[in-house]
């Protein structure tokens, strides 16, 4: 049974965590933190400094700059903890980083089984069809509520490609500019927005005369909370060290 | 039977009207105009001021700088014309524009019946759905030589959209460079490059918790020339006029 | 403002109307029926019989069986009826009938506005196409949870097609028993069965050299709720007679 | 410089292949082989026993009859063979299987890259997501005029899963004769055909709230040359044995 502390219980996905580990025979969240302090079955704290109970694991679902604090209270009780909060500043993602050096750590662009599954078959399309002349594009679709352009699981794909070969490709987000053929260097990336589309992301291989397109498709954000949980359980039993849903999947 | 003469009988697009017209049992090639003058089944002059052959009907696929002549011997000849020459000069179009006034000349972004019914579909789709907040997109792929972006079709489909909602909407080509939410009038219109695609569209409308997509894909140049016979056809017997394939398709 | 009753008020689909009630200033639920009689915002019958609120129209979604009392209460006190419960029997679709000769009724194979708007696009797409030589296929995706196919909306946008095109088609459902080239009269229906996806339907019209494809992706059953008040407010208004989606489109 | 026999020279792929052979610095075709014994820029040769030229390995686009011939000239000259041609009999494919004992030969259900490619991603994907309760299905899109159903290619990417997932799938391929919920074990397979689609495999893998979709799409046969041409100069090398793509592009 790993036992967990919830980081933002009081919010959305707080809740999706709770309701998908109160059916889960494996785990149990055994405490929650939130500034809020919500009513729910298990003791909430307002904050870490607050946090009297031991667990193996913490999954944050969380604020930008409610990260710290957390890091540090990891660091301290020696929990490990799986950071689903996105957006962090340079200065956060350095102290994640320096706190991976004394406790386990995980951090994902994007929680999810399905993009993590994605991020290592692009790698591997990229490496067998760039030699055959393939070029690659990026197309994400997302709500019309959402500010930032491209999403940042489109920016994790498209980095993970150029990761995959030596760095050679620079990104392009507009055409309509130029008048100029399209190099073999550039992966254009795309972002559509509408309605309420929770998130698509297609990543397009065009050939001579073959197109393949490998796709993600997700209905709700509850796919996030299953990747964290699926997440907390690996790192609760990890050495120190700062890892990926990639290490998940493996 | 049709009597036709073939502008830009040395082309590509010269030869597969050629070949379609050879098997159409209600038409037939009597005379072509091209500089480079092919030996093919039918005589073929340098110019349109050497041709002394009558037909019921023109079809052009040649270049943008030899459409202005091939109108002088439209009006002149009193012979209808489909001009499916594309990048026209600001210039060409107004005189393109004058001519129709003389004779009947059909000019149409894509000659594609398929593209064109899809003109038609966008227009009664966007009439529903834009009062149900539904958010309009339009997405378009070709191949890794071509130098502008969108496409003419791309723009044709947002112009369509634009007529038939009393021009209520601008069009965004790029969202990297900015961190809004999406306002309600905007049409994104995204240009994708890769492979040799011939031409791939979708028009997408997101609505809350619905999508519905129109898609044209277009796998080789053939489909322009079905379209310009079946253009031809229909403009055989039409009186002076400026028409384009919503015409031809009504 | 449109007064409501809302038959089968606690389940799913009622409670999603309830909501969407809520925030819509034209219209408001003013009795609910429901055997379990829940406790609401407002007042809750066991049955038609027992109901005793006026209104001026009634949204139905509730189980076959529970639906003959309700059209025998719809004729009794004039109150027009949008029957949403779907897979009535022929001896309840003929009472529905018969009774839509007393009083407004409305039923559709889909509530949702845009599989309504994808009925009519399909129609006028295979008016223009078949007759170019496209053929047309359909095919749905829908949780593995259902035990029915093709859905009820793949065959209603095939019967769409097959009204509008003289009845010169059938279905085909199996290719792999045997080897035989496809016949211009068949529309192939192919029921894909997957997650928990909600539903989506394409239809196919593939001609030579090019490709229409007509979707309609669902992500929640919401739309049918959007879709059954959008139909309430305008039956409510509506004389005697056998209404559908189309009518409220138009 | 590998040195090709082109064995089916005079057929549509033949062509197709020495035309790609033209242009590339590496190989160059020496001799073929054809019953019509075509006028070509190399000596050709009515059947394999009257071929005098050696070569480093042979290309195969013939007819399944011609095959078994052609197996025993590449056993008796040793030469390697890239057998493209398909719907071999059960005796020749046990012929070829023989052969291979004594010469390296290569045979695959499609020769493209990009479909080698897709039956690569298919067994890893299967192997992460099934366990994450995903279900499977294949959907594949043909030309009007194609005999059997569903194709070779999609057998082949269901085959590769099954293979990878110790053979726990059975295929479905009409749900329209039953009412039941879909297994886990199932694999629904399914055959759309229209107009001259050249050819088009999805893969869905559809889970809880997500769905990944790994998609090829062909728009004409050259990929099945160019793919030929690639395995021929890896099979130049080889020694005894049967070979497939999945060597080729590892």
């Amino acid at each position: 049974m790993v036992n967990i502390i919830m980081h933002g219980c009081g919010g959305k996905m707080g809740h999706v965590v709770a309701d998908l580990v109160k059916n889960d025979p494996d785990c149990q969240i055994v405490a929650g933190i939130d500034p809020t302090v919500p009513a729910l079955d298990f003791p909430v704290f307002a904050s870490p400094a607050e946090c009297t109970v031991d667990a193996d694991v913490i999954i944050d679902f969380s604020t930008a700059t409610a990260v710290p604090a957390l890091l540090d209270f990891a660091k301290e009780k020696q929990i490990p903890v799986v950071v689903c909060t996105t957006a962090l500043s340079d200065e956060t993602q350095a102290k994640l980083e320096e706190t991976s050096k004394s406790v386990a750590v995980l951090k994902s662009a994007n929680m999810s089984i399905g993009v993590n599954l994605l991020l290592d078959l692009v790698q591997r399309a990229a490496q067998i069809l760039y030699d055959a002349n393939f070029d690659i594009e990026v197309v994400e679709k997302h709500h019309n509520q959402k500010i930032d352009a491209p999403s940042g699981t489109a920016m994790a794909l498209a980095d993970a490609i150029n990761t995959a070969m030596d760095e050679k490709f620079h990104y392009v987000y507009d055409r309509s500019q130029k008048r100029e053929k399209r190099e073999r260097t550039e992966i254009g990336i795309h972002a559509i927005r509408g309605g309420n589309i929770v998130g698509e992301h297609d990543v397009i291989f065009a050939g001579r005369d073959e197109v393949i397109t490998l796709s993600h498709h997700a209905s709700s954000r509850e796919v996030f909370a299953v990747g964290a949980v699926k997440a907390a359980k690996f790192l609760a039993e990890q050495p120190v060290g700062l890892y990926s849903m990639k290490e998940v999947l493996a």
